[in-house]
């Protein structure tokens, strides 16, 4: 069991049940979720230590946030509730050629305006393996983007692996910061890297056209850097898409094999279980296997309502090696 | 925006949730929903100026379906409370092999028997740009066949535009006529006919065997008619069709793109929301683009639950362009 | 109307709403289920006088399965209440990649326990022209494996042709004896087996590698044997299988068409459904309609809620037929 | 156990969840009730024989009605399945100062127009020990008039005892007949009248002041009776009621406790549990303890959902002994 | 049928199903609702022509919002789609001992945004017999308060009618402004004011120390001021309250009778039904049995779930005349 | 904030929705809730360090009953996944004056198949404050009866204050043992007893005939007996009951007021939430202050659905202390 910390924004996900759309519904599913934190709970499912830092409003809401946080399986020693909103976003599922739509209100959440001094790194980090992040933090407001450094120098100063998924998101960066202002310092700290060619050029204020090139830049530039890491999805419609994923150092490029993902039950989080699946790979096994994993991982979440992904090892496992797929287990 | 008037009956629809069977269900759905008011729930949604005739039993049940035409942003000026039942249709949903069934509880409905006295046509008329009817209503009663025609008239004396769905339904027509004893006179003031080979043959007492001749023989009869249209469907099964749209002048042919339409959501009322973006299309485009337009409003309407399209027109027109099918819009 | 006896275990079924897991579900939708009066229900939906033969406990959740069986148009004339546990089976539906998860919890059911005196069969059997049993309730306690017997002899003495369902299953057979210490004698007075290679080897403590010689086994060692039948499943995921049935006498094999299954409701059920099918057209057709009939009767109940095939007479037909496949029906 | 029938109309209920409003609701809950049935279903549940008398059309609700008779416990042999609609009612639940509603939509049911000679009421009659009818059916048509009268006429002829719930009600008698033309001769062969004031007023077109006037003058008119049953209920709100019964021979009044209503989950059918509870007391008690079972059964009524009263002989009988009455029973 | 202007913002409301609490729930319910437009909806109901002035964002959710205004009959010709978020608030209902709990989420609205410029009140006020405000809008914003008054100042001009509910709220008006500061020049205004003690002590920064005195200390500062109108409630618990109302002139008071109020399915607008109650009252009766209608409105609302009173006129008229109150109308 | 361990079983509640009876119910609601873990949910609702001793199956109902105890605060460092069971409850909720019922179903479970040699006390008592138990674990079998003795010895060993529900139940005690031949032992290291007179007989073999005597012979025996505490209740239907709570210490007693407790929510779990109430009060407060917490702790469950009281600190004391009963709290 590996001691893993993961640091973001939850969010109070709210969406109409079904196929229905916001016009029509009459009531509303509750789940909560953020990128991060889903990694964590995929992490935490699977037998880690996960420990999850975010901040919550102090009231009924918050608490319930925080509350589905131990639910998952995760240690909340580092949630203090604080002044500020519950972050929400408003998701609508598609189907068929309909897209999924997400409607934010997360301006002045609890954990945007998060004082960066609440937050005691070296005693969050204590004894950790593995610390992750997402672009999405140092997108919300220069207290996030402060307080992701702060806890990616202290990682360093303390030898602890660090993810981090790029994520670049157009419609975040308010607060007067562009991402090449605050992103490449993040980036230097980080050890394993999940981006695509979009995400390095926004990020580091290039203009590169490959993904090869992309990843040639960023292994010479970020020294600390061992793993790239990058899927592939085709979305043939909201109910089909296919979808691989890749794994690069320096030298070499593992392959997962390519999913054909047909009568998808909920979209959102499948990025986050393929990280979650990707930490556990790294922190258990080869790279080829790891890629394998966490690709599973990934594809096994497009069946589970919500954001996190509830599947134990034994069903990725399972997955990963193409064994009793759509059985009925007695 | 146009002026836009429907003509039809409104229907109280229940359905057993999800795949359910009418035997084992405990709870049924509640739409309202009817042919040519879906097409102009349709138009509204897209910002044009739209009122329904129709009537309603004066009781909650009437005054709930009135409510909902206009939140649908049906004006509901010439919608009166009359004497007779709230006509019903039970939908079971298909899957798979199974086919979907209805089952139509609607005689004596108060729509059936409004006195044609009852509407003002000149009134309901007064600026409107487009009239549209379907082959359902003079199908229902004589008084409903006698409507039909005087808003007709009304409209040629008017200059109005008018769209007939003739959408023959054998269950229908109990009132002692046959369709060719009704229709061709109400064909005669028809502009846009949304017709298929049978529909054309039961109208007109007429045994063509193919389209091209029954389009030929419809063209060459009703001297007013401009354009015919029609959609081919396959049904593979009750979750997976094929479509595509095309539109007919005298001389010319301009087809859609043929649709995968698989994981199929709602089949009911997908050639409503054609029919709407095909007045739509023909009130704002050329004829190649307004039936690319109806045919993404016809597919875009499978994947949305209860009788009406609830898409905006950027999502229309995206599927039409092909853009963004199937992503999570943020 | 023939006249039909099935015998077996029915439990309550537990399953989370859609496609939640057992970990996130806030209810479970309640359903009675068991193979065999999942068998009789199809037969009495389609107009036979079926008895089902099993036991309840005597309280509100007894009488409410037993009230599942009078709905389902099964008489209930011998079904008594006993001592013992309701049985119960905790469902989780598959979807895409991830498998269904069956949770049994059915130790000590009434049933298990039911003394094989309680059972007349002298009068259960008075008239009856078929006998359906199955291989799970020899696997239950002894006390099943000797009213079973006991059912079987008295058939085999009145004349009325029995049908057996192997359906070899590893996690039951606790109680001390193995399948080939029971079944043998049980295969004796079996007229139709429904089994695979598997079954047979397990059944009768075999090793053979084939189908084909599994068959030529049976046939020879059994000699009231008249059909062996067989399903064939490929399982693509838990939403899409294809699946085919044949039909075997000494001397022929009768194949039905191979189904697409996409876009699967519920999988539970689709055997019996199968072998209801397959006991109606044995009773009333010949046998190359029978295994048509059987195949799309198992096919139909993949579309439908439960554990039971709702799906009449009609329906069957037409998909048998390959009529009117996926349209809607008004 | 007795052997009963009963003889009236099934109608589908359809009810808005919890305390919506027609106007706002998006679901409707399923029941299936009627007076009559609603009786027979509480003698069922209570271990006698009931075999009700209707019609259904022969479409998946009127089988699924059909079924629901079953499920109940009640014998379906004289449900034929004839031309005619599904009868409906909508029931909106009431809450404290807000009245229920009931819209009812049963013209030209299947029942309403069933020819009286497809009842063969002496193989309906055969060995029965009670007839329970209602005034609701000779409201309903001609035809429904003629076969209440047949069945009557048949029970006299074969000792059979008959019980009839007046129950005039001004909404129905729409066929042009008043109920003075039609009732007199049905409550001639009437046992045991359920009526108040009103209902001897309306069926006998009389203006008596008093129900002591009332019942002295049926006593004196109708020589077969023996008991009238009235019960006494005042309504604070649509949440709390105060209800008793009385029973009366030409000579003795035995009258039940006082119940206070308050917490009513559904008011609908509690005059049916009434009346079955009546029959049953009246089968196997003495007058007193029989008008204290049927008011402890219409009191346990007002506490379950549906037009049924799904309640154990204990229970009731707990109830009239006033035995641990609102305790947690384990 | 009178034209009448209500004005206020409009909020998203999401609870929790029957009795959950907010750390339970798996779901919200839907309801869009607002003081005003409460107020605006109750009479639309009533047949009275209501257009309401408010603001939404330009998304999916503000549509829906929109769309909501018109079910309930309101015109929306003066609802703009502006910048800034959909206001939202959680409410769990209470129930026995336990509180209800609201949780607002409406910093930053669209409304509370809304540039005053952008209202034309000359074309809003129109031919208007009764523009109705409360207090809550000018505690939102400097914006709200500014167009409030403009809004107002039109009223005067020309001649419109105007109400007022002050409705003190303390944690409101967090924008700088003490009420004393902006509600006495809106009250200037105002011809019917609803208020207590506490109402007019924060509004005129007084610390009167009884309702008769601040009665008088209204009535001889506001010159315009024609009623006060003051509910008392008395709240046993969050099920149970009792209620009154009461209408003041500088001469007379009328009052209502007091109502027991248990049994209560939705607290929340009860105020509001009675402010609708009361416009319609003193818009068509006589002071007495305006008051009497007015809480009869209010009475009735705690009966129906959601922000809005959806009772007829004749319900109310029939509950202030006490008749048949609890029965079940057919 | 102080450290507590509760011991007990755990079971999964299943209840029909709102006010249905199990026939009825197409769905269960699905809690997880225990006597003694209930009491640990609220105190750690409180703050308090809880961690619940208990065992479950190693499948996913019995990982998602131990992700429930995380959801409630609860450490669950001690809930071995064990062979055997997950013990079941049906629960069907009364209503006026239908009892609730219970159907247990926990035979075999793992907690009660429990070896006590899994458990380390001396490791669970760490820094311990308090051990709560109730007599429904000695009852369950003979291992369960062991390790709860061998948890009170080592209790008494590190000076950790005992709390002991004796709460006998006649349908339990079914392995052999009578109370009085388990319970003593418990009862000497136990320093709060709640129970009443009926408890004392049954667990002493006894036959005192008032609850004075009993106490009298309660404090004489047990020489580290230092309170008892007992609720009085009064069940006037499963809607309305009155409720008091007492607590005796040898020379004094401490009353609560009395509850008027109606529109009963959810009557399971009130007497654990009392029981939490009064380990918080004796805790932290004067025995009269603690008593009166205690009472409005179960005053409160009342009104909350499932096994756990979900009421914060405030909220009781409010209660407590008469303050806001029943208003919205903004």
């Amino acid at each position: 069991m590996k001691k893993i910390i993961t640091l973001g924004e939850v969010m109070l996900r709210l969406s109409p049940p079904g196929n229905q759309r916001f016009l029509q519904t009459k009531s509303l599913e509750v789940e909560f979720g953020g990128s991060e934190a889903n990694v964590g709970a995929a992490l935490a499912y699977w037998g880690m230590d996960v420990a999850h830092v975010t901040a919550f409003p102090d009231h009924e809401i918050g608490w319930a946030a925080k509350a589905q946080l131990r639910k998952n399986g995760i240690r909340t020693d580092f949630v203090p509730l604080t002044p500020g909103r519950m972050g929400v976003y408003f998701l609508e599922h598609g189907a068929m050629q309909r897209s999924s739509q997400i409607i934010y209100d997360r301006a002045d959440s609890s954990f945007s305006q998060l004082d960066p001094k609440a937050l005691n790194w070296d005693e969050i980090l204590d004894g950790a393996d593995w610390l992750h992040w997402s672009g999405i933090t140092p997108a919300l407001s220069q207290n996030c983007a402060d307080l992701t450094l702060e806890g990616l120098k202290k990682a360093k100063e303390k030898g602890v692996k660090v993810s981090g998924d790029l994520n670049y998101r157009s419609n975040l960066w308010q607060y007067g910061k562009a991402p090449f202002e605050i992103m490449p310092e993040l980036m230097e700290h980080t050890h394993v890297m999940i981006a695509g060619t979009r995400d390095f050029n926004q990020c580091l204020n290039e203009n590169v056209k490959s993904f090869s090139e992309a990843k040639k830049l960023a292994f010479s530039r970020f020294k600390n850097l061992e793993y790239i890491v990058k899927t592939d999805r085709e979305s043939h419609s909201s109910s089909h898409n296919t979808m691989a994923g890749a794994l690069y150092t320096p030298d070499n490029t593992f392959s997962s094999r390519k999913y054909d993902l047909t009568h998808i039950v909920d979209r959102v989080g499948t990025g986050d279980a393929f990280a979650g699946g990707l930490i556990y790979g790294l922190l258990t096994m080869e790279p080829a296997d790891a890629i394998e994993f966490a690709m599973a991982a990934g594809a096994m979440k497009h069946s589970v309502p919500g954001d996190i992904l509830l599947c134990s090892l034994q069903e990725v496992h399972d997955l990963a090696n193409g064994e009793s797929v759509g059985k009925i287990k007695r």
